[in-house]
């Protein structure tokens, strides 16, 4: 008879230990179906590489109890990095993306790529100096940026929103951490963020809804990029109002969905309704503490997002959508706008278990997630290979 | 040093050889890393099995020129039918999906599936005989129906345009052949058709434009189902019009894609201007003959498709979107329409390597495609492993 050939790679083990799927070496041999000789080989390995400990004995199953093994998340950290058009946040997290520092605050993207990164890179040093590390504990580093990316090479391909960073190779900023650096789009960074580390296999959306509004699309537990990796740009999707409005957008097409319902949209229809605000921020927090007026606009802009967001459930059938970015720090009237549109407007079948919700800190994801996107690199099977046959 | 194990089954071993990537045991080693004692036991096996053959001689790259490999389609046949609303087709064919033998008329699925289900087990023992094979002969069985599936039970699940065939075990009209059968819905049935078999790992949009309208969804090569298995439903996306009309859908919701641009829309269209028709085939063959009213009316539907078409090219960002089903046959009018739209409303970097067609054989593609995915199912790397065990 022949067994099928599994894999048993030191990686693959370090990813069964890291998201719970086996606890001892015993249950490491039943998952892979390897000898116990190969899996106590590479185990040892890991634990001289300091990536797994082991500590306690499990419960016997009839022979000698067995000898537990963990993950040691603290064998080095990353640097975790949310560039967006106005603010950067730069957070060290261990490698199971805990925080143990982070610092931001107020930028212009604009600027360019030079004095924004030279920037990134003094936060990058206060940060890690807060955590009382070096720079020799970094592992990895993951960088989220507000346009399309080139994830292989890390440079931006003309991004809209970014002047003066096209075809910047970002990755060259981080040289003094001589390890890998991982660019990818705010909205992928953030959909992995609201995913969590490895183990779902579910569909989702994530749908940004700040100044612009895109979406990460998670396809059985991973980032679906589509053929020029473009995939989720549904800020642009045209939308047809009910009362015929037409509203040019920034791209120089009407009626896109972002000129409608993004931040910008939001801003401009409360100074129009008399609101005393200057910020897209402080629309949403009038409509966070209550404020009738700031409430219905963003509900509206909520429904707005709905009716193209019903198009996308009927497509795609996702498990959940997760609802992230600025204006999503409004709550319940954002969810409630779209939530009304999606169940009015989609096939029952793919409606019916639909979970939509808001996530729950949209202020985080984006350095959770490029956190988790450094991890993944610098975790992922072949880099492991290849670290312990240095 | 660490070697990662690779995938030499004598399952993948055949993949590689129906597929082309290998053509000899030496490839093969190379290919799968696996040793040349474990590759040539295993292409042993195959070969008993009937499944491969040894023929000719390769070039020589220094020693002994190697005996070459040849994946052996005649070593069994499968069954492929495509029920449709209003027809039957029935084909046999051989393992690379040619077709030996094919028979088709016109039914009403609405009858039930104990009569229709007798009526294609008959065309099925036509086919058979037609082809000079036996029941036994007979590998694996795929079955496309126009609704919901679920694909692991081959039970419909309250298919609307199928009464009476909720929960009926498909699988079970067939088992005189003693076979696995294989039951899914006819767009991802006709989306394998168009794919053709296994290498592409593209991502792709088929179009299935019929009586409704649906969606087949390519991952990466694979048919993308959601959460519910009901991916790609695309028929009931509401669509505005740009004169405001209102049409009521069979599913009760009002602008519906199917209900403004399927089959039916463009009868009712093409009778409301006048043209002597009596079926939606009718209007598709004097648009395919050159008839100036029916052309326009089939660009229109095309406009209309292309509308919700553009938004998904954004959100999904395919490498190619095939258009098929009995529309379709209507060409280039059909195609013009779509392009039109999608052209106008997509994100450049998304529309400018996009790929859009109709298929080559529109008529074809659900028999080819249930064909395919019954010798995926038998020739799958689990499957053969378990055939060559016993």
């Amino acid at each position: 008879m022949l067994v099928a050939s599994s894999s048993a790679s030191a990686g693959a083990l370090l990813r069964h230990v890291r998201t719970g799927r086996a606890r001892s070496r015993a249950e490491l041999v039943a998952l892979t179906g390897a000898s116990r000789n190969t899996v106590s080989a590479r185990v040892d390995q890991l634990i001289a590489a300091n990536l797994l400990a082991e500590g306690g004995r499990g419960w016997s199953t009839g022979g000698r109890p067995p000898t537990l093994l963990q993950f040691n998340s603290r064998a080095g950290c990353v640097l975790a990095v949310d560039l967006g058009v106005t603010s950067v946040d730069v957070a060290v997290t261990d490698l199971s993306a805990q925080v143990l520092a982070t610092v931001g605050h107020s930028i212009d993207i604009a600027d360019g790529p030079r004095p924004v990164l030279a920037e990134v890179d003094r936060l990058a040093q206060l940060v890690l100096a807060d955590a009382g590390l070096e720079p020799a504990d970094v592992c990895a580093v993951g960088v989220g940026v507000p346009g399309p990316v080139e994830h292989s090479s890390g440079r931006p391909f003309h991004p809209p929103i970014m002047p003066g960073w096209h075809d910047f190779p970002i990755p060259s900023a981080f040289g003094r951490y001589e390890c890998p650096v991982y660019v990818d789009n705010d909205v992928n960074v953030m959909a992995l963020g609201e995913m969590g580390a490895a183990g779902s296999v579910q569909d989702v959306l994530v749908v940004k809804v700040g100044t612009g509004i895109g979406c990460g699309v998670i396809v059985d537990g991973r980032v679906y990029r589509g053929a020029q990796g473009s995939a989720g740009d549904i800020g642009h999707i045209h939308v047809t109002t009910p009362d015929g409005r037409l509203v040019t957008c920034r791209c120089g097409q009407e009626n896109c969905l972002e000129a409608l319902a993004g931040g910008g949209a939001l801003l401009t229809d409360a100074v129009a309704a008399g609101l005393p605000v200057r910020t897209t921020r402080e629309v949403v927090e009038r409509a966070a503490q209550g404020d009738g007026a700031a409430i219905e606009l963003v509900r509206e802009a909520g429904r707005t997002i709905g009716t193209v967001l019903a198009a996308l459930v009927n497509f795609f059938n996702p498990h959940r959508i997760v609802v992230t970015g600025g204006v999503a720090q409004a709550g319940v009237p954002l969810l409630a706008g779209i939530r009304e549109s999606v169940y009015r407007r989609s096939m029952p079948l793919a409606a019916r278990a639909l979970e939509i919700t808001v996530s729950a800190a949209p202020e985080l994801s984006g350095r959770i997630g490029a956190a988790l996107m450094a991890i993944e690199g610098f975790l992922d099977e072949e880099s492991v290979e290849q670290a312990l046959a240095r």
